[in-house]
Formats: structure tokens, sequence, C-alpha cells
């Protein structure tokens, strides 16, 4: 088989890297370890920035996004029993964020791809990237039990953080960034209308909340929990019980609850890989850079860098113009390392941590207060959320 | 004796204070256990916030600062070799700072006090502080080798971080947040031009620098040096090199060098002792905070600490009304832990901390970076450097 870019993954950032390159004629070929029905099962992150909005507009998958997705222009930080607003739309000019489930994205994404002809296999085994330091890579791997190889001109590595991708590099070729924060996250899904009609970040004393949603009739809530939890210690009641506590009371008070159908506790970590990009082979998303779900910049950043590489691969294949191609990983990473910061910055300041020394529990207390007092700085929050500019 | 406020320590906070007072027909005594000379030596800050103009205004004592003073409406930030300027007019709707030493802030005070018939007391020893819990608190101390017992209505603690004041307080009647810098300031003044007619903060591999001055003809310069560094270690042309090496080249080529007339080396330290108010006594500017000085605030903490405790003596003495009075520790604190984030988040930005995890170290990098480019970013830092509201 050959194909000119192989991408690995189809997860969202596969599946549109995948799409804006077949659009303009760009041969692509996906391939993922898992079934099409696990991937579709993958609960993730869904509030997505303006950028994000517009690619998945230009990969044709954003017509159902605009009839069912959830236009958000504020949302709330509570501080305790205080609600303050972070009106997006009145501090960043107008604009505002998208939310929309990352499993409806990634299935309109597929819906799309199999309309415009483009081939995505799944439960492809023992996927290898091989010479990629040259400009004639290949890729090995299993194909409904039969070995394939599969000759291409670039590899794109959208397989995640455990992806084949980033494995493939060698350690001496890359470097890492990483911290693992303390606590992690347990979260439900629940059949019920959400609390609020806008996201609820909660700061307090016996941690962080995060009152979500999906739609109008399905809610997405999380409550900060030890790193060591097991989701079995976690019942519906235990989970709703706390989360009230976390909230103000006004609040608690008119949340409905309801049996969760799903549940799980998720880490909380940042890494970077540096750099993106290796000869012919390139990182994107989760399998170069991972950000705590704290400031919904995951999906988005893995959109961003589908725009860089999108971009480097249109320069390349039809104007002979390798410039951005080229510098793919700077123009990311910039970005990535400007998310990460801002994810960094939103987790530390709302969670509490274990065993934190009194001087700097107190600084984090000082910087969510004063952001939530400053013009300034709630414009700097609200610039973010929505997202930076590519 | 007696009076009606008893002001430990003439440094620019009681003088401040006492002359605020004494302006309006309060009693104060001042006490101070060093002599005047030694007093008016000591070299410390030299930018003034609007705030704190005006409270040297309205203490009478802002004709020199207003004759010799520089009016700063800007200061730079380097990084490595790219020179950011804030631009602190045009980001706070046209405010600025005011450069002038503390050491002449403190004399013109002095001076002050002289002409309007102020008592101060200098090489005052053994100063204790006596039965503040309740109202009629007494000070008792020898001037002139003579014991002294001083009663008075209040207790003003303006000596400082390893003054009487604060000592006398029960251990467990205060709560105290720290942290030490893993660095020092290696300062000299130097009668030679300064390099740029306004600040210059320098970020760099090799540690911060900053380019100050005290008027167009003396310099006052910084670099970041090791925790254990001693001053014998530090020649002239040493520091002058090291400068040198921390600034752009087309900065460091126009620096005009010449002998230091000050050396000197300041440890790092944030600290905050809670409350400020124990029944008579109040705590006032070092006394009960420390900051770095990378953000300029420990002088204008100190004027913002004069202001509330002279309104709230104020109220309590001329109008009968104690609320403000009863209010000054949490009105002050409020503002004090806002400075104290401020200079911290300017020390851990601007610096370089030995022994720091690669992915902290890129956060740092990234925050600088970021707020340099964002005008939110920039906004929030000029609105704390020109001082945030009373």
């Amino acid at each position: 088989m050959s194909t000119q870019v192989c991408i690995i993954g189809a997860g969202p950032s596969g599946l549109l890297l995948g799409q804006l390159l077949h659009d303009i004629g760009i041969e692509t070929l996906i391939l993922e370890r898992s079934s099409l029905d696990h991937v579709l099962s993958r609960v993730r992150a869904g509030v997505l920035e303006q950028g994000t909005v517009k690619l998945l507009e230009a990969a044709g998958a954003g017509g159902r996004m605009h009839a069912e997705g959830l236009p958000h222009d504020g949302f709330a930080i509570t501080c305790e029993n205080d609600t303050h607003r972070i009106d997006l739309a009145k501090l960043t000019g107008g604009k505002s964020v998208m939310v929309y489930g990352q499993t409806e994205v990634t299935r309109d994404l597929v819906e799309r791809r199999k309309d415009t002809g483009g081939i995505s296999h799944y439960e492809v085994e023992d996927v290898q990237l091989h010479d990629f330091d040259g400009d004639k890579p290949h890729v090995t791997c299993r194909i409904d039990g039969e070995d394939v190889r599969i000759n291409c001109r670039f590899i794109a590595g959208c397989d995640g953080f455990h992806g084949a991708s980033r494995r493939s590099v060698p350690e001496d070729s890359i470097r890492t960034f990483e911290k693992v924060y303390p606590f992690g996250w347990l979260g439900i899904l629940a059949d019920v209308p959400p609390v609020s009609h806008e996201l609820i970040y909660a700061s307090h004393s016996r941690g962080f909340a995060l009152c979500s949603m999906r739609s109008n009739t399905r809610s997405r809530y999380y409550i900060q929990c030890n790193a060591g939890d097991s989701i079995e210690a976690w019942s519906d009641d235990q989970f709703w019980a706390e989360l009230r506590r976390r909230l103000p009371p006004e609040t608690a008070e008119t949340m409905i609850t309801g049996p969760s159908f799903e549940k799980s506790i998720a880490p909380l970590r940042s890494f970077v890989a540096e750099p993106m990009h290796f000869g012919s082979l390139f990182l994107v998303g989760d399998a170069a850079h991972i950000v705590p779900p704290t400031g919904a910049k995951g999906l988005n950043l893995a959109a961003s860098d589908v725009h860089y590489l999108f971009e480097g691969l249109r320069g390349h294949f039809l104007e002979r113009d390798t410039d951005l191609l080229d510098a793919y990983s700077s123009l990311a990473l910039s970005r990535v390392w400007k998310a990460v910061r801002f994810s960094w910055w939103m987790t530390t300041m709302l969670h509490r941590f274990p065993e934190q020394a009194p001087f700097e529990a107190r600084i984090l207390e000082t910087e969510l207060a004063y952001t939530l007092d400053s013009e300034a700085m709630k414009t700097a929050l609200a610039e973010n959320y929505i997202g930076l500019p590519y």
C-alpha cells in the first residue's frame, strides 16, 4: 500500500487532519488500534475554542455541532460561597466557546470521512514506524490479520500519549517536561439537566469541582479527589453530596441529581515532548503533550497542531514551499506552551494541594481573589479560555 | 511622659504616620533605636507609587520630591537580548511612578517633623511594649541613659522586621507566612549616569539584573547572586562584567561604569504576619511584612499601611468612630497580600532558580513571554506596578 500522509490514530486530531488533507486532494490513510465502537465510546472534553470550531467547519464537519452544540459566552468561578461570572464575550470583544462533546466531534468526523471516501482502518495491530529520519518512511502493521507495509511521504502521529508514534523516536532525540498533580478528577455523566446553563468552576476548601454539561438534559460533573482513590469507593450518593458541599448553597440547592451512567477517575498531568517534528514524522495533539483538563485545552491544542501541520503539508504538496512545514514544531510548541501554562495556572489556582506550605496556599488564594477583582486579569483569563490566536 | 500615639521606629513609616497625625493635632512620640545619622545612611528602595506620593504631599513633605524626583511613565523588561517596554502611562490611563530614594524620603520627613515641632528620640535603648491587650498600654525604654515610661492610648509598631513590636506579641496570637528565595541581590551605588533614563529589569539565563537610578548622575544596579556569596568575592570589575553579560549588547555597550561607593548583598524573602492589630498595638510596614525588592513594593506597602492606620486613628480621635480602626488589620492585609503576590510573581518570573525542575523553568519562561505578548497581562503588571488602589 502507499499514501502521501499516513496518519496514526483515528481520534479527533487524526480524523480532522485527514479530512482537511483529503478535501484538498492529498492522499491519507488512517490507522487506528481500537475499534470504531471503542473510539466513539471514549468520554472526553467538551469545550471548543473558536479556532477549533472553524477547523471543524473547514473540514465540512460543523453542521451538527452548530445545530446541537451550546455556544457559551461566559462561565462562573465560585470561591467558597461567592459566585463570579467571567463574561467571555465582553472581555474578548464578542468571542465565545462551543460546548459540544469530543465524542460527537469524533462521530461527525467519522461520518464525514465515510461520506467523502477517505480510508480508515480500525483494530490495526502492531503499528510500527520506520525510516522516518529520511524522506521515504514506511509503516508496518497488521490489518485484518494480514501483514501490511504502507509507503508514504510523511507520518502524522495522532495516536495519543500512549501511542506508538512518540515512542518510536530515539530517546536521546526528544526532551520531555512533566508535572504530575497530586490529585485526580472523579467525573460522572448523568441524564439530568445541568445545574446552570453555563459552566461553574468551583474553588473550595474541600477541593475543586466543575459543573459542566453535554446538552440541556445531560450533565457532566467533576470533583477533585485523592490521587489514589478507587472508583468503587465513590457511590453516586457520595459523589452528589460532596459536589453539593463544594458549591455555594443557592447553587447546590437547585442541583438535580440522578443515577450516573459513566463514572471514572482521571489523573492530572502536564506533559510536553520537544520537538514535535523528526524527519518525516510529526507528532500531533496528545502524542506530544498532555494538559490537565481544567482549562479545557486538550482537544483544542490538538486542533491547533492540526492547523499548523495542515498548512505545512498544503505548502509542501500544493505550493512546493516547505517553510511552514519546517516551522511546524516551533509554531505548534509556542502555542502549546502557552496553553500548558494556562492549564497549569487554572489547575494550580483552583485546586487544593495536599501538604502545601501556608505561604504558597495563601499566594494562590490571593491570585484567585486578585484575578476575580481585576479587569486586566479577567481579560487574560478570558483570552486564554476562548483560545489564543493561531 | 505621655502621648496619644507612641510610634516605635523613625523610618519612613513611623515618620509619615507621625506627621499625618501631628498635622491634625493628635499627639505622637517617636522612639528610634538607631542614631539619626544611621537612619539617614540606610540605602533602600526608590520607586514610589502615586498613593505614596500623595501621602508624602499630604504630610507636607512633597516639595523636594517633586523638585528632584524623577517621574517614570514606563520601564523595560529584557529577555536575554530582547527589550520590551512596559508603557505604564498608556496601560493605566496616564499613571506613573516617582523615582526618589527612600533615604531622601526619610530626610524630608525628618526635616518636616523638626519644622512642625514633632518630638522624636533617637538612640533609645531597651524599648519594651506593655499592656497593649487593654486600652491603657505603655512603653518603657532608656532615653539618654534615663529610664522612661510613656503612657499612651495606642502603640504603632513601625520598627521593621527585627524590631521589638512584633516580637512583643505572644507567639500563639500571631500567624506567620514565609518564603526565603534561594538567591540574593548584590547591589551597588555609583556616581555614573544611569544606562537608561528608565529602569531595566533583565531576565537572563545567567540570572536577574536590575538597572535603576537615584538621580541623573547616580546609578543603582543589582545582579542576582548566590545566597551564600560574600561581598568580598565581588570586586567592582567583576560586578560590572557580570551585569553587562545579563543585558542586551546594545545596552551593555553604552553603560558607563565607575567605582562603587556602596555595595551590599540583600537576601530575598517574603514574609507576612497576621493579624496586624493586637488590642492597642498596630503593626505597620516591615514590622508585619517583608517583600523581595523586585516589585519595588516594600516602602509603598508601608505607606498604604500608614494610610489605613491614619484614617482609623483619625476616626477614633476626631470622630469617635472606631470602625476604620477596628478594620485596620483586614483592610491593610488585603492590600498587603496582593502586593506580596505581585512581588513573588515578579521575583519568580524574572530570576533563575537553582535546582528548578525543567517543567517549572519552562512554565516561568512561558509566563514571561506571554506577559510581554498580551496587552491584558501587561495591563495587570502595570496596574500592580503603579500600585493597586487603597
